[in-house]
């Protein structure tokens, strides 16, 4: 298949304009003229899953994802889902998606960015996308043909197949009222974040569950982040810390991707390449719902049965981190290859032309609905 | 097949927790010994398209749900797309979806609110959900048994499959600086708005876009709604007034549904039944997308080319919808049937438990990226 057919399909898949429309009308017809021992041919796959039990309704929706997969295609496609580290230590599955040793993975593109960068953006980054502005800018704004060359030189692609939902900026011992209450504040965090929180006067720390329990009762710790009320709960962080900030800055959403080897991709008769590509965009809206809904439970059990201070974070912190975030983006611009450069580019305009329709709507309605008004109650 | 296996098999397709994994594994394999003349059999059905070509993407969509059943069905299933009055004038969809002279329509519940009004809540209602709610009351909090059960006199059953995105409050020829000055207004809009806003003393008045034209200037209309950015552009109503009020307090997006004959959907192999809810449930994702991405654009259009004012409700009118909106539900449910009461209770009580979620983390982030802070440029 020519590059030029193989575009015209992921157009079909992930964003036909009217367009390109008739085409694939005829596509479709004629595939039904395969050989038989194409339609009857199986393919037993495997799925490296970057979540194991620890993360549950992570583990199971790379499941569902291949449960989905097995009952459109009748079973011609099934894929065995893999803990993290069972071909080899979950770092270094981009290598092994890319020379075939398996399939697939069920990831994050921040997994891979050390070995690529520009794959940050393909996840989340400070006072970027929100979900439904990412799928946009994915679909409508040219995102996906970027991520596609930046996954090129892998061999793989990758297509949206969940979602992680919001995060908590994070959980305080103390109340955070203005810029100075967060000046030396030792604080559990990760990745960009400690480069933000550090122009802030944070003192970012990293460690993991065990050790920010230890650190928070010795009074070695002040704060720390991990995910959000869902997972959070299931820890049973609100033991640790009595004050819960948001929002997450960096971290309004973040993008799950499924990496597939390119060639084993092409390679599949194109029924099953779509079934793949549209069971992934399936679960991009389920996971969402899935997080949203899991998430909001959570919440309310904390502030009901925890008593957990749930606060927004002051104007003066949301700024600041603005103003940080903005120069960890141009720094990394300023340091970028051609690629990283034409993402940053493509990023920044399409936040430029979401942002006052984001504002305009789902930000004004949510304002306008949090309104001191009287609504219907249930009897 | 029973009405358990059905509910089985709709919580895997639409919101599978774990539990309900290893069941459905079973029945991916057993499908592969179906009989081979039910893998070959064809299927040439008929969907209602409610847009014709004056809502151009809305229509495309629809194709473009049906280019992808085609698809991944390898032609077994295709699907021809009717305009709306095809068959019969476009009202009457619903019963002839009901009983098999056509097997589908995409349309809006609202559309048959006369013939059953409970369908409402499965569309819009005022200060209801976002599309990301939407999805989390009907996969996670019980709206798609509700929405089945609605559906179920009627002998079809419904997929979430598309989105109008959001709308807009309205274009007025003169500011609106508070509650005085929608008064005596007189106004362009239809259905439940026209109730609402009645109650803050704007005088609602119907009529048609060409009708719209000529009483904007004669001056005996003052403002007007049709749908959001992309379509008024389309029509040209920025000629008509200057001032464009967001955020629509009832259209914060808007449910399309993939309304399917049940008999016939259950008479389908079991893997054309999952390819038609996968394929619908991933058009749930992309019609938000592709409608935030026209909007956006549009919105861009508006205020850079043609000098629109755009310009956010003022704090005492969002409040003063929000009572008004509280009361109209409060009546519904103080009339309701016993399938009603159950469906506004659960809108309520899931209501209740998005909402703080929805605050602190879209809300919060929304608010704290529009804060003044200096971002990355492109060069």
């Amino acid at each position: 298949m020519n590059r030029n057919r193989l575009f015209q399909r992921r157009n079909f898949l992930l964003g036909a304009a009217a367009s390109t429309t008739a085409a694939i009308a005829v596509n479709a017809v004629s595939r039904t003229e395969q050989p038989a021992n194409a339609q009857s041919e199986q393919f037993r796959w495997r799925m490296v899953s970057r979540w194991d039990e620890t993360f549950p309704d992570q583990l199971a929706a790379g499941q569902r994802l291949a449960n989905r997969i097995a009952a459109m295609s009748q079973g011609r496609l099934t894929i065995e889902v893999l803990p993290p580290n069972a071909v080899v230590p979950f770092p270094e599955t981009l290598k092994v998606v890319s020379d075939g040793t398996v399939e697939m993975s069920r990831s994050l593109a921040y997994d891979w960015r050390t070995q690529s960068p520009v794959l940050e953006f393909f996840f989340v980054v400070p006072y970027g996308f929100t979900q439904n502005e990412m799928s946009a800018w994915l679909y409508y704004f040219g995102g996906q043909e970027l991520w596609d060359a930046a996954y090129a030189p892998f061999g793989v692609r990758a297509f949206p197949a969940g979602s992680l939902g919001a995060q908590s900026f994070g959980w305080f011992r103390n109340e955070i009222n203005s810029l100075d209450d967060l000046r030396g504040v030792r604080f559990r965090t990760t990745g960009v974040a400690a480069d933000v929180l550090s122009q802030l006067g944070v003192k970012p720390v990293t460690m993991r569950i065990p050790e920010i329990r230890q650190a928070m009762q010795a009074k070695k710790l002040d704060g720390f982040e991990l995910v959000g009320p869902l997972v959070d709960l299931h820890y049973g962080l609100q033991e640790l810390a009595r004050y819960y900030y948001f929002p997450s800055y960096n971290q309004p959403s973040g993008l799950v991707e499924l990496v597939v080897n390119r060639a084993r991709y092409e390679a599949l008769p194109s029924d099953l390449q779509q079934i793949i590509a549209i069971a992934a965009q399936a679960e991009h809206d389920q996971g969402l719902a899935e997080a949203n809904a899991g998430n909001a439970r959570a919440l309310q059990r904390l502030t009901n049965d925890y008593k957990i201070q749930v606060r927004q974070l002051p104007v003066d912190v949301m700024k600041a981190l603005g103003s940080a975030s903005g120069e960890v983006i141009a720094e990394m611009r300023s340091r970028a290859d051609d690629l990283m450069k034409r993402t940053i580019d493509s990023f920044l305009f399409t936040r430029q032309i979401l942002m006052p329709w984001s504002q305009m709507t789902e930000q004004s309605f949510l304002t306008a609905r949090s309104l001191p008004f009287t609504y219907a109650r249930r009897s």
